[in-house]
């Protein structure tokens, strides 16, 4: 975000106009964009730097991704505020539902908006998570992964799915000049030939911090350990447990409902309320809401999984994650009936 | 520096004058305030954050720290141009020479500011390598730590001279709440119970990253390895080394001039030229950081001792340092050993 508003001053303000009175005034029309499912990581981001950060919000209508459309219609509304956006995080894997944006209709909006106006919006992805099954083709197809070469930066943290302890988030930016251009400090006492010859890339005017722990060598472990094969079965078997812990819930319509998924390694359900066919929708929510709580805080107690939550549109509901590596199908089956009976056990209580 | 930009913004803008508008003429005329043996991360962060840093020059007549009666000065200048200091870092160690900045001079001076303008600036002390050896109660005792009490912020990097890998880097802040401020962003899927009853302390409000390594462990270990006992008698080794080396420095001032220090570990001294009384001042300085220089390559290119350079008020300088845990007084002996043959050898190559 730092390199992205470096690029846009630097394009916006020509000799002219590159005046602090001008920077100021521009800094605070200046937008980060984001949808209400974008990881609360940009947000952050966007606070600490002091920039303006407005949530496209997105909803079960739109799968909880963002589309090309409702950027566009975002857009248009950013204009006619005269704000000017200059950067937004486009997610492979959102963090509540593990959906993905629409990357091909973002990249279209964007490139009539930058030949409407001259502007050129930075593209982020996002792939914090999901970006681990890249590894395999099957995903880069059905994502349209081809579009990230029209966008800016990328990136993935291979501790969360990847086999890799915390952390590990690999960053690739397109043009990493503007990252050097917004983070170069130079100092007498760093001075060395290797450096100025230009022989070396200098991580420290990538990163905030100057000195770099060596990460690469644990992510080689697991390289040469699993292989670009080994990799792929772990991802695919993990994306497999998933989607067999949705047919499970399926088998059980009376009790569960899926909300979300199975998207990758998550899915996302509730319990059901009790209510009768003739009762009110906002009291079926609200008596779903309390018993999934319920559920979710016994299941948690139990010992035996770990689960979290979220709220979907008014929907509080449990996320179901097969992401790990020790998980095995038996754990799945064995959680599956653990649910089975502390829904029962809830929705019991609940009569 | 983002906590106090909050604090800063807060405290100026009445609610009345909570304004957007208000807002960035403000930020147009905060300044970031460091010495110019300030360490760059300073710079670095007010690059970031779009933030004004403005260098208050000192030189060797200052001992290359920063002294109240400078900042004075300063202060009244930047009222002068409607400037409005909200941040200052002050050192502990500074990287050229491990200087200690006047802590007690600039507390006064600033209190007197705060009086007079009701503005309150943030001071945050960099002790990243020399914040080590406050273990040592006679080294408190001589930078009068005891005002960092009525200071805002303090940092240590354990990584550096007290045993433990990189990273390990402590920060202390007197109020907490602005880094929460500062920091907080919610989203639902981080809800629990432990949070929410206010039972726990969570360092995502505290840092940028969400996630966060297990660094404590490191520390435990060195702390119960070697115990204050030890670890005071590790800082004040290699303090003895550095002083050791002086006194070597000393004993052949037809080829080297102590430049500063020692002071902690480190030594920073050049090689005297070979012009004759006669000779402009200009081209002595001119020679001897030529001389200077090939020494320090040669020192480098040896493969025996490793050192980094600097430049002083335009004499180039080598820094020797000897905060290393397995450096000993053979190894001290060796070095300058060394440094005589080389400076020996550079010079005659001269003549």
């Amino acid at each position: 975000m730092v390199a992205a508003r470096e690029k846009f001053l630097h394009e916006r303000l020509g000799d002219g106009e590159w005046r602090e009175e001008n920077m100021e005034r521009l800094k605070g029309r200046m937008v980060v964009l984001g949808s209400s499912a974008t990881h609360s990581s940009t947000k952050k981001a966007a606070k600490i730097l002091g920039l303006r950060f407005e949530t496209i919000p997105v909803d079960g209508v739109d799968g909880y991704a963002l589309s090309g459309v409702k950027l566009k219609t975002y857009l248009v509304r950013l204009r006619e505020r005269e704000l000017e956006p200059f950067f937004l995080t486009a997610t492979m894997g959102t963090t509540d539902t593990c959906a993905v944006d629409d990357f091909e209709g973002i990249s279209e909006v964007l490139k009539a908006y930058t030949q409407d106006t001259n502007r050129d919006v930075w593209v982020h992805v996002d792939a914090a998570h999901a970006g681990a099954a890249l590894i395999c083709p099957e995903v880069r197809g059905k994502i349209r992964a081809n579009v990230f070469e029209d966008l800016h930066s990328f990136d993935t943290n291979m501790n969360k799915w990847m086999l890799i302890n915390l952390d590990a988030s690999c960053l690739f930016i397109k043009d990493r000049n503007w990252l050097t251009c917004a983070f170069s400090v130079n100092q007498a006492v760093y001075d060395n030939h290797h450096s100025e010859g230009g022989l070396v890339t200098d991580y420290r005017e990538w990163q905030i911090p100057l000195s770099r722990r060596f990460r690469a060598l644990k992510i080689w472990f697991v390289m040469r350990t699993y292989g670009v094969k080994g990799i792929r079965e772990y991802i695919r078997k993990t994306i497999g447990l998933a989607e067999w812990f949705e047919e499970l819930l399926k088998t059980r319509e009376d009790l569960f409902e899926t909300v979300a998924g199975p998207s990758f390694a998550l899915v996302v359900f509730r319990l059901v309320g009790k209510v009768g066919q003739e009762g009110a929708a906002e009291d079926k929510l609200s008596e779903g809401n309390k018993l999934t709580r319920s559920l979710c805080d016994k299941a948690n107690g139990s010992g035996k999984v770990w689960v979290t939550s979220t709220v979907l549109d008014g929907r509080y509901a449990i996320r179901f994650m097969t992401a790990v590596s020790t998980t095995e199908k038996k754990h799945i089956d064995m959680a599956f009936e653990l649910f089975v009976k502390l829904a029962e056990e809830v929705q019991r209580a609940e009569v």
